[in-house]
């Protein structure tokens, strides 16, 4: 299915893609806005062109709307022109040629350096600025704005797609984007134009009973589950991506050895390094 | 205005409200997903009455269409029925009657004990389960599903709120809900129709210059930007809530002391007891 192909007509359609017709969740109230989630791709690979003008403001302006905890607005983001800054953090990303490539490049931080400046300038000791917790608000609060934008971009008809390798080098990042200490950025988000070619299918997720627990936790349905998934991604993987592979033969790629984590098991110092105590 | 009030007809009614007249950002495209998002407000007075059939289901379809990081899928949600259970989360997030009043109410877990059976029951070791960072992709992971479930909601005229106070005693979620080591209760989300009578207007956000930077994290122009939404902000208070206080005056009481946290300040200590050692 090409990215640019209109979205299922049905909500039964959109589901199945998304779950396989065998594990489509019961019947549901749907609209447009719900078929724009359901129809989420991520897109590796951009054309050069340029976005319409405003479209930045408008994704930032999306991205705003979100909630964030107690309004401390802990967040903040940074579009990356800079060709020779791009091409570092591709680097630093593992060699992800579309952090280059892409018309708009947005690096999304979590921020606790403004409110601390504003601390400062009030002369009022913000002595929560420390702990884990408020990191944590931080990297959610990012993470909920950045979605948001992603959404907004999705229905203008562009493509997407989060870059979390970003996390690879954080040091680098915060050098530079010249971030003050407080500030890390927390993931990439590619948008543009989904190049001719870079076809991409709705990726199948694991079904609902698998995730969706009702009062209690229960994984007893889980192997069985895992089992019907493994064999959808081996079959979606054939078909795009030439090697069929099972989803637990993924994860035990990506979180069987610390050399995956492409640097990302120091993160906890890093962390520390950039303002984040962690307490 | 009332929360069932028709959304602003124009982008710069929408944009108007969400940062005041003098602050609209550039005009970019507009439509009817980027309208759903600029009108978003948090509520936190429900209706008791019951949702469509299946719009549960309807809302994690939408939350596992989002990206999750190498399609690892840590996170799980679960829907809380037993009232006792929710009156028990209502009292340790300070008092939060919502948590009881609303149709729905979701806790959104970061999961990483699904991995780690698969890992069990294939026989492969994980070794990257207990760093800071695999915690992380899961808590972010959780926040992008979760605010497309909120996407989703209120598109269906439903609204919501994020209950962050969850975190005070994350112990006591798990103990609720039976959540095995290595998953947590990142934050739990309301869901219903918006009570009569609790109105709640577009709550303004910083300037776009404050959270937006081209290249470079560039502070400049903070003070003023600073000065200018402290004026909206006690503008708001003072319409919505009968107490004109600043943003700058609300970070400082948030932030300002330990108490302020309700517990959060041992969350470290806490996510390692729940099996995430954070290396």
């Amino acid at each position: 299915m090409d990215i640019s192909a209109p979205r299922p007509a049905t909500a039964q359609e959109a589901l199945a893609l998304r779950y396989g017709a065998d594990a489509i969740p019961a019947a549901g109230p749907w609209n447009d806005h719900i078929a724009l989630l359901l129809s989420h791709r991520s897109v590796r690979g951009y054309r050069p062109d340029a976005l319409p003008k405003g479209t930045l403001e408008t994704l930032v302006a999306a991205a705003q709307s979100a909630a964030t905890s107690s309004n401390l607005q802990t967040w903040s983001v940074v579009a990356v022109h800079d060709p020779a800054a791009r091409a570092a953090m591709a680097k630093a990303a593992g060699n992800q040629k579309h952090i280059e490539q892409c018309p708009l490049f947005l690096v999304w931080c979590a921020d606790v350096s403004r409110n601390a400046r504003l601390g400062q300038e009030e002369g009022a000791e913000l002595p929560t600025l420390p702990y884990l917790e408020t990191f944590l608000v931080a990297a959610i609060d990012a993470a909920l704005a950045a979605q948001n934008a992603v959404v907004a971009a999705e229905s203008l008809g562009l493509s997407t797609v989060y870059i979390g390798a970003l996390r690879n080098d954080p040091a680098l990042v915060t050098e530079l984007l010249g971030l003050p200490p407080g500030v890390m950025g927390v993931f990439g988000l590619c948008v543009g134009y989904a190049a001719p070619g870079v076809t991409s299918e709705v990726k199948p997720r694991l079904a609902q009973p698998a995730v969706l627990f009702h009062d209690r936790y229960d994984a007893a349905g889980e192997p069985a589950l895992r089992a019907a998934y493994d064999a959808k991604m081996a079959e979606f993987s054939r078909r795009n991506e030439m090697a069929a592979t099972s989803w637990s033969q993924r994860v035990i790629a990506r979180m069987g050895k610390l050399t995956a984590m492409g640097g990302r098991d120091k993160l906890a110092d890093v962390l520390r390094a950039l303002g984040f105590p962690l307490r």
